[in-house]
């Protein structure tokens, strides 16, 4: 089965995040009950988070009944198809438990293992990020859509650089990401998807993880290319399959980035 | 000149908060210059700050003449009044030169030295916490106020904590913030005044940090209270001049941070 035109395309995938915010929505904030998936690391699952997928996934298998998914919370199906729908439903679980806006819903499809569309939906500060055919897009409120462009810093000394947390990065190797923070002009922690938006939305000229899985990052690609910037693997290989990811608002930034995390090994 | 009722006070600090809104969020995400108020240090002063709070002061000066008025930006006024406003136009300059809507404009009311009301407004998500006659409420996008009650977590293993840079606290005293943070069950980052309303709204538990301004604290200490949570100095004395602040939803989870964070000097 082929896809459907950009705009229809569009149409389902505002779908898909209406659907998910109906049930994280009004969780949000809500006293939840946090069960730990891992027992021996805080990685806190909502109730919020499994609806969404459910939701999400229920409405994937209507409409494209012959592509395949790969969620967070219910793993995979179809893996050989040429269309990939990849999902997380709440991407910043930890904020979303916090009250802090800065989770989000992805949405990305690939074909043949390639990003081509993705979505970063924000009920709370209702955000959505939405990359199509190469452009990225934001609208807020349901308002108009207004096209991003990432920034034109090209010094380190200039950027804003955001993370996750740094104590996610533990590793010899992965310790190299605070050669490249000592250098920026500005650091921030704790936004996972968001950060990616910021940087699409030209606030954020450097984003800097490790330990991504392919939910994580897929619906992000479309958005951070979209707007003019690049994401690779820290070595400068592909980020679509996660690991560690830098995204950059531009070439000359990331060239400088990408050289500073690679200097440990060489 | 005494205060009008509770009703007039609110609405006027609705008025306060609006005025201030309307320069704030224009301005928010667009590309802003950011100059630098200390050579040595990075802290941003952006045109917003400074056209906000002169807003503010004016209104303020029209309304209460003979109030004292202390600033962010433009320092003090009629210090020996009884009555004295407290304001930050944007508490967390960092999260809005970076576009994350976690900043606030807070207003804050001193009567004699002790906190009366107090306001956190954040117009990119319309939430506007508000504290009078010790009870706090939230409003959302202008809709009901909802009353806000903290957390009832009294445990440290339990407890999820905020603070705004693990790089703001360097001297010996102030590295015993990280012996609570080994103890929670989790801890975030870069929120500033957010965090003391996520306190407030019973989402987080404890927020611990240093080295605040009477104006980064004022207006946060009756909202916290008028929740039910308690807040101090580290060592328990009062917060209402800034300095090292603990906030706790609760005097049992207070009593167990305060405990850790004063292990080091005895």
């Amino acid at each position: 089965m082929s896809l459907p035109s950009a705009a229809e395309l569009t149409q389902f995938i505002d779908h898909l995040c209406d659907g998910a915010a109906a049930v994280t929505l009004p969780l949000f904030r809500s006293k939840l009950d946090v069960s730990n998936k891992l027992t021996d690391d805080f990685d806190p699952v909502t109730e919020a988070d499994r609806r969404a997928e459910s939701i999400i996934r229920d409405l994937l298998e209507k409409q494209f009944p012959d592509h395949g998914i790969i969620g967070e919370e219910y793993g995979a199906v179809r893996s050989e198809a040429r269309y990939q729908w990849i999902i997380d439903p709440i991407d910043g679980t930890r904020a979303f438990i916090s009250g802090l806006p800065v989770w989000g819903t992805l949405v990305g499809l690939y074909e043949n293992g390639k990003p081509i569309a993705g979505a970063m939906d924000q009920p709370f500060t209702r955000e959505r990020y939405l990359a199509i055919e190469g452009k990225t897009h934001l609208r807020v409120d349901g308002g108009q859509p207004m096209q991003l462009n990432t920034g034109s810093v090209t010094e380190l000394s200039q950027a804003i650089l955001m993370t996750t947390s740094p104590h996610l990065l533990t590793t010899p190797a992965e310790t190299a990401y605070f050669d490249v923070e000592r250098q920026v002009k500005l650091f921030r922690y704790g936004c996972d998807c968001y950060a990616y938006c910021l940087l699409a939305a030209g606030q954020v000229d450097l984003v800097i993880e490790s330990g991504l899985n392919i939910y994580d990052i897929a619906a992000l690609i479309p958005i951070i290319e979209g707007a003019g910037g690049m994401v690779t693997s820290w070595s400068g290989g592909e980020a679509s399959k996660g690991g560690s990811i830098l995204a950059a608002a531009n070439a000359g930034i990331h060239q400088q980035a990408m050289e500073l995390l690679n200097k440990r090994d060489a």
